[in-house]
């Protein structure tokens, strides 16, 4: 599997890709560009829950390989999102008790890379992202993830709050990173279990939050306030992990 | 501590600074300028990870305080590195355990940054690395800390397996992370303790693995190699945290 990226440049061919439901990461739009199709192709991308972003002339020219722009460029996603449906499967398949992890807006493409590796190594049957404002499967996701993009399925959802009530439905219960929880050690992280990781400045927000069953903390001993997102990951997620090898 | 910054001005002075291995956090170069002095400083603040920006004569004679900068200026980023002897008075200070992480030639800043910043939350009292290969105090080592930096003392030593040696006759027992080792729930990691990281690439090499006590294992169930190296570096951090709680 290949880790491009690929730039869809030019009006038709960006609304085509739109059309057909071609999951686009990102669209770059001439700034004070309103014409009748360039607002065409920002409702079509609205619609697909694209990020848009408006930029200057010299932007777009030097993404360009064409160029012939027209005023916008999309980014294609380099990865094809699996269903929620497809993780619950894998752990299915496995024998196993579910285990996903859920990012709540996580908008650095590095950090959503070594999260997925984590994912992967500590045997979590996939990962959930929103579809709104967090970073989708760029090339750097894929090139960060160590080569666990291909083997660790990523599902995008509209509303990540309806999602974990559906999941619940399904037996899983759901442990969030957070401060004013109870530190993790001493909570039971067994069975099938849901863990939301929150965005890089604000942490969990309050929607998803309220979903949650427990909060669970690391603890902190130092002077500032918070572990990097995926350091975090890792450090709860591994802590599931011990409490589930005891539990054997 | 501050974020203060000093200006370093003229060829031989930014030369000698870039070598000396200062954290040099942006150069100034006059635009145009690409003679031999010139092109040697922009190759060393390359290795360096300074970031270099091409500016008019007027910007360099308007930032200059001696008028003689030679069409070169650099920013150095006011981190001093710490001795190692500070790192366990910090202990001592504290009544603790010496509690400290060393870096066998970590090369990205991103992960230096994040693995500060995880020393400092999990109550380590320091962070050794060697002065070779290995990334030193940039910008965005400083930026990605967190802040940490100004909290948590680095040391930087010409040789890591030796300075495993002068710590264990102190007292210090050291782990590291590596596969085939007993996995790490099953080790006692308590006591005065040197942690040690491998590179992100080879790991840890083969002269300072020898000098470690014991090798710990993170369960891996996945299907790549490893983690990241600041997430393997949390990982085993917070299962020292959780020991030493557990013992207290």
């Amino acid at each position: 599997m290949s880790y491009e990226e690929s730039y869809i440049e030019g009006r038709n061919a960006v609304m085509e890709a739109l059309r057909s439901g071609r999951p686009i990461d990102k669209l770059y739009i001439l700034d004070g560009c309103h014409d009748g199709p360039v607002s065409s192709i920002r409702r079509e991308a609205k619609k697909r829950d694209a990020i848009i972003k408006f930029v200057e002339k010299e932007f777009l020219d030097r993404m360009s390989s064409t160029g012939r722009h027209q005023g916008v460029i999309a980014v294609a996603a380099a990865y094809e999102y699996a269903e929620v449906e497809d993780i619950l499967k894998k752990a299915e398949d496995k024998g196993e008790e579910p285990f996903i992890f859920l990012l709540d807006n996580i908008e650095d493409p590095h950090n959503l890379g070594a999260i997925i590796r984590t994912a992967n190594l500590c045997g979590a049957h996939g990962v959930i992202i929103p579809k709104n404002r967090a970073v989708g499967l760029t090339a750097t996701v894929a090139r960060t993830s160590a080569g666990a993009l291909n083997y660790t399925p990523v599902a995008r959802v509209t509303n990540l709050a309806r999602t974990i009530e559906e999941l619940k439905d399904k037996g899983l219960w759901f442990v969030c990173a957070d401060m004013g929880g109870e530190v993790m050690y001493d909570q039971n992280l067994t069975g099938p279990i849901g863990l939301i990781i929150g965005a890089e400045a604000e942490g969990v927000s309050r929607l998803v939050k309220e979903k949650c069953d427990y909060i669970a903390s690391i603890p902190m001993r130092g002077d500032i306030d918070s572990l990097n997102a995926s350091v975090a990951a890792g450090v709860l997620a591994y802590e599931i992990v011990r409490q589930r090898l005891k539990k054997v």
